[in-house]
């Protein structure tokens, strides 16, 4: 991870501050607050501002005048509820705040969710540091031969070398051009006094997809969920997903009650068809099917039998 | 205002509860917050919960790992460049809750706001209060005879005593008709035990648009500037503008800052087509310009004509 | 239905006029196009436009060039596999738009789907006509007694009786009463020359939320595939499920093979949480699991049993 | 422009089907339709989709059920009066889509416009094509010494060459290397049989950010306008604007009466804040006001002289 000096003692003096607050507090987030957690290489995530808590969620829910009176208990059993029946706007009434540090390939597959806000470091306007993603040994994977956006065994010997040694050398070489090209010292000065440098928006252009970047990045719990759960899912690229877990945590920390709902019907949650529940219920009344006598194609039949646990 | 001793109990719990926390905290706005602000006759603006402040307007867009130590004169100019030449995203990283009462008309122009979260309290599940609107008499107004949707003079006499016997009576029927048909006693049991009593889904439909409801209503603040703007101009309907004017006081003491840049570019700014900014330039060097010279239709011409305080 | 009659010469002269189109077309919804179905006592939908056909979603997906030389068999297992595995962006490469007369408070539960594009007719502008929605007979429901946001029992005899002539005077008067504020002529001169007549932003909210308005509402296929998926399923109210029901024909009309994915996938699908998968994996294999040795609450066990069709 | 002749194939027979349809057809717009028009080097774009037309706008406005019996300049005025007004809705109600083929910073600056439909070829899924952008000499433009995001000079000589040697040899050299990595023929089989191949979903992260990419991307008119309004600014990059430039050409040629608006009163139209007004009124008043005299800041008063088109 790279984290300045300079940039760490500004995370340490904001961490130091305190200030007394009528607002949802959390204790457990509170403790996390603005420190970065390392992800890949070079990357990091920060939770830098939250508003709510599983209580705040109860409120909205209620549309009521304060904290209440009822039990924990039943709070609980009403988040769990809304979760299981997808009434999503109660926990679009949390807000969560993020600074992330991630490569410009996965930054993205991240735009894609369109429900939250970014503000992302401007290459336009600014140069970018010399860091870029480059694969530990254990996730340099093949292509898969059974999916087309999948990943298969690992890369081994001197594939694995050759491999690396391309990755490394083109992002090193493409981020040094980059910088003879801009022609700019640090204090803003000409390298080479007889040139004048080609613009910023124009010399980015030469950096290589797995260059880092880095964003503030806003979203409601509802849509933080959304997120978790297509981008911490096991068909989702292991570069994105990484950032999924350790998301995951400071979600664990902040609202427990939900967090704890959306991993039951969330994330380990299977869907089946109607052909498929029909069938479920001749399997559970002591028929024997198979896939012929299904009605499912070859493929829905597979999927579904893998998530029965059986042979099929 | 209808706040209820419990409501006022629970309200006053959550205002002398505190909690240290390492978040950006206003203190002006700490000073406000669950107070009911009111609104119309029975209607408030409560601000419940909010995140970040003019500071974190600046930290994002300079995607910053901590307050900074520029001086406070440089983040108020920034603040004001970005307000200016509509850079929003980094305004997007604020947010604001409030819990409102309003009259469903009212909910029905504001809901077309669609980038905010709202949870509305649900005469589906519950039974609604026996309360609405009626205009005071100086808000008592006829139909404009010059704008389509606007208002002319405030009603008289006899004609002013009339209509506010009509709405006040059909109000108070129409209600005490969905409490008969709902036929349920405040604990659930029935009032005539020998009716069934219709679902509260059905009987809802019997209630007047003056009728009052409630919603918790959160939003960013990129988002929160656009409402005022819109609903807080003279173009708006009163009984819509009054709750901008009260969330505007809000915005004062939340990001000062802010606030005062929204003022000067969007409240009070005027905007000028290109065919209008030839016309002006011409005036400006002395020329002097009618509307048969101009190539300006007639309204646009007084529009313009107008917004430069002239006679045209 | 209240379309008059020069309404409906508007209709048929534009369901006359033809042009030749490059553009997808799909002759089953031309056929319908225009055409208002009847919806509920007053309520009607009518599509008016539409963009795209099930090819769209496959070249969409594809990001190809044309129309491609796949066989349609292919074409349809691709149009299931994205819908299976909510592969949603590219069914939002088809848009359809409806015109929708509907009571208010129908439409103040459809609004919440906040991605779509609404303009409704305004009674800040003009004038409502006097149509409101009433019940007929077998929908008079009264409230369940086990869902607090449910029906039970359709009323019977007096009280039903009763509560339809609650229902129309109520909404007569309002009404009457709402004209009689405006005091306006259909040719806009005072019915009455001494009086002012109550302005119309202010006079509209005399009326119920049973009349009728209408609107203009425009969608992408994935936003209508998740508002019939929610307004459709038997846990909607009867007085929106029913709009859901017309516009699912015109899904069928428009693009079969989406539409029977959306069936097969999505509507009658069932999700089951990870602790309630485990349970089913158990009963598979020939354990008899009941409630206490499931570690589900009641409430989960009861749902849960009530999808696999068992008595539990 | 790279479009292969099979890809010139499927567009024009695209182009060479015709069918009937009773929805609103822009006969201008039909004679572009499906064309690339080339951008840059190697992008393009192409309308292949649309919804509505000028009379769309002015249908959707009135919720009217037909084309309606008004005259042509009413229509006209109406679209004028709703454009100037910021009366946005009516102008949701059309829809077109493009199919465009852009280098991935430019892709990068235009996701940031979030609400329209997107889908891009996958470079997970698929291999990209070798093809990557690379200035004209005429754009290959300095760094401004005012402006930390904008160009200045066009570079010259020795160095202009150098840069396009640099661009040009590191996109060829990352993009070959890709491909060694990928080892993997168009049919698929390895080109060496001893290698596994790197997968997809790491290899292209070798890319440099010039890469072309492909969407087909698709909004409505209203965010159309937004964005041409934009990314069409003499502040927008050079490299978005040209997509920015051909689109407001199908603009013209789809919806002719709203593109002379928003060319009237949006694209040249000048926004002034309170304070400026105020000085305007003094200076037509025949003041002589200078920057002192102003209450503007130095920045401030540039800018608006610039806009009056004044010395100052």
């Amino acid at each position: 991870m790279a984290i300045t000096d300079q940039q760490q003692a500004e995370i340490s003096a904001q961490r130091e501050a305190s200030s007394p607050t009528r607002r949802a507090t959390v204790p457990a987030l509170e403790a996390m607050l603005f420190e970065a957690r390392p992800v890949l290489d070079h990357g990091f995530v920060r939770v830098v501002d939250y508003m709510g808590d599983d209580a705040a969620v109860v409120q909205a829910a209620r549309v009521s005048y304060g904290r209440g009176t009822r039990r924990t208990t039943e709070d609980a059993g009403l988040i769990r509820y809304l979760l299981r029946h997808r009434h999503t706007t109660p926990f679009e009434m949390c807000e969560i705040k993020y600074h992330i540090k991630l490569p410009i390939f996965v930054a993205r597959q991240w735009i894609r969710h369109r429900t939250a806000n970014v503000n992302e470091y401007s290459a336009r306007y600014s140069i970018l540091d010399r860091e870029f993603y480059l694969p530990a040994p254990e996730h340099l994977a093949a292509q898969s031969s059974v999916n087309r956006q999948g990943r298969g065994d690992v890369l081994q010997g001197a594939e694995a070398a050759e491999v690396m040694d391309l990755l490394r050398g083109d992002a090193m070489r493409t981020y040094d051009n980059y910088a003879a090209m801009l022609n700019e010292n640090p204090d803003g000065t000409p390298v080479d006094p007889d040139r004048q440098g080609l613009a910023r928006e124009l010399a980015r252009m030469n950096l290589t997809l797995n260059t880092y970047t880095q964003w503030y990045w806003k979203t409601d719990l509802h849509n933080l969920l959304h997120f978790l759960s297509l981008r911490g899912d096991t068909h989702a690229q292991y570069e994105i997903r990484v950032y999924a877990d350790v998301m995951l945590e400071s979600l664990l920390a902040w609202v427990p009650v939900t967090a704890q709902a959306f991993q039951d019907y969330r994330l380990g949650a299977v869907s089946f068809s109607a052909p498929s529940m029909a069938i479920i219920r001749r399997m559970l009344a002591g028929e024997a099917v198979d896939q012929k006598g299904s009605g499912l194609s070859k493929r829905e039949w597979t999927e579904m039998m893998q998530s029965l646990g059986r042979d099929g």
